[in-house]
């Protein structure tokens, strides 16, 4: 039977999120019933709840970064029981048959898959997410959060976690490697953290000097300001690996500079325009500009394990439903460190 | 003893070539003397001899794309002795120290190396290339040429096939691989031939049909026209690896919609200007946009071992000194199929 549960929606692009009532799909054989505890704010949900990669389905209850505890499971779930501490992030169901989903690249399906909201399921009804007090989900697409997170600080690496989680292990960070992260926000911080864990040498690239503290307290061995020009000159052809979470354009050949030959210079955030850059900058170093979108469910729990082993969480600051549009415009003016989590009994 | 050989030099920028003598230095300690049978004209060598990238050395004679028989060898030399079969690719010196020449990436040495012409050397004296009829070069620097290539086939190896070489070794074109060729010139038709005798599935992807049938033959399993909407379509999704070898400023967006996930774009050529690039279209399918430059010696010479032992060399249209001028404006009308390369006994 469907059920109503509450939510915060936006009603129309860039309205204010207000309390509403969604509907959630019954119980199926192979569903869980959770009831969220916590739902992260990513900038996306700000992107898509205002319209800015357009066609926005309305009336659309953001969240991604779910944290929450199973309460229901369908007849023929065998990888969750009621009591279990689960996590939902980006997608909510894939193909499952392609080639990349049969690999566990399901955030690559080649039918795009099923967003965890502001999309349609395979019934053609809307998805909601995790701005909610309950949401239903197929066994496959939900995670295991173990023990040593917290729920809250948990939420956020559903989607923060991984999208950096990803391609540091996919390019390897680790001993002997330097790794830059651009930009200490809510994905960058998570960098700094899993990479520091991972055994990378760790920099910090920031605007300006104003997060030094808080980035060698979370792990960073250097930090430099990207305000200072000197930073490119002393940096050339340091890195095996940059990471830029900032969704600026950036003087791309400038940070390609800084990459070793056969390094990367991967963006996970990015500019909604094309961007230019010289491909000599990327001819003159065998080096790479590639791009990188969350994970997998299968690398999405090696992270949380990896988290959890590592006493890693994301720095969150804890709010009410009632305080959520007043963080969509402080995460707007990067006044966040580092991620606003909902308190979802609070909807 | 500085010996003055003969050679064909640009005396300024984008006066016609003519005949001169050069300055070639004694044979040293670790030098070996050659007398060059053939020498390839390359696109960069009109680039250079027009200025087209500023700051040439005049009066400049051209030519990295070396074959001839060793004639002489300096006491110290233990790789090469009189007879060999030998070759010179773009550069003719490195720092030997750097992390990079350490590796055997001499391409990528800190210090940018010294070029095989249009270089000072660590005399400070200019370097004059291979449209001559002698150089001398450090055994170093030198390669083999196998008995299985013929000396005229073999001189574009040096710089066409180990540009393609390097980067299809490198992205491991093979057995189960899609492998596309943007651009069948003097690079292209190498590409071709040695993707094929790697065992991968070869597309070629060329503005009209016109080239087809040499495609084909060369070894391409597919062949597509770019200039028809319908290649994008029917190719997306389907390379693991592409490499362009035109320096016109393509549709990356397009080309990177042809490249699978985890695939990449690499480009050998590439316009001086930036380019544009959506980062969506790396992100979307963590795609890679890269660059490679030539090879480092010990891949040069792993390159030619492969193409001796797959009976692999360049196809060319062999001249005459007299006809080199004639030659530089077919090569900018791409009227070549698919090297030029001049008989060094002419000159």
């Amino acid at each position: 039977m469907t059920t109503n549960v509450s939510a915060l929606a936006a009603p129309a692009a860039n309205a204010p999120l207000e309390r509403t009532t969604v509907p959630r799909r019954p119980v199926g054989e192979h569903d869980v019933l959770i009831e969220i505890t916590h739902a992260g704010i990513c900038h996306s949900d700000i992107h898509q709840a205002r319209n800015g990669w357009g066609e926005g389905i309305f009336p659309m209850v953001p969240g991604h970064e779910i944290a929450g505890i199973v309460t229901e499971v369908g007849p023929g779930v065998t990888r969750h029981q009621v009591g279990d501490r689960v996590g939902v992030g980006c997608f909510v169901d894939s193909c499952r048959t392609c080639a990349y989903c049969e690999q566990g690249l399901e955030q690559y399906c080649v039918t795009g898959g099923t967003g965890t909201y502001n999309a349609l399921d395979k019934n053609g009804e809307p998805t909601y997410g995790g701005y909610s007090t309950h949401i239903v989900v197929d066994e496959n697409y939900t995670l295991r959060i173990p023990e040593g997170i917290p729920l809250d600080a948990a939420a956020p690496l559903l989607c923060a976690g991984i999208t950096l989680y990803s391609p540091l292990a996919h390019w390897q960070a680790g001993p002997g490697k330097k790794v830059a992260i651009v930009g200490l926000g809510g994905l960058g911080h998570m960098g700094v953290k899993i990479a520091h864990a991972l055994g990378a040498e760790v920099t910090v690239l920031s605007q300006s000097l104003k997060k030094r503290e808080d980035a060698l307290k979370l792990g960073a061995d250097h930090y430099y300001a990207t305000n200072d020009p000197e930073t490119f000159t002393a940096l050339r052809d340091s890195f095996d690996l940059v990471i830029s979470t900032v969704s600026a354009p950036l003087d791309f050949d400038a940070y390609l500079s800084l990459v070793k030959t056969d390094g990367a210079l991967v963006n996970v955030g990015a500019p909604e325009e094309p961007v230019k850059v010289g491909l000599f900058s990327l001819i003159g170093g065998r080096k790479t500009l590639a791009g990188s979108m969350i994970g997998g469910i299968k690398e999405t729990q090696e992270m949380l394990d990896f988290c959890a082993a590592h006493g890693l969480g994301a720095e969150i600051e804890l709010i009410t439903a009632d305080q959520v549009n007043e963080a969509y415009e402080r995460v707007i003016a990067s006044d966040v460190r580092y991620r606003f989590v909902i308190d979802a009994s609070t909807i």
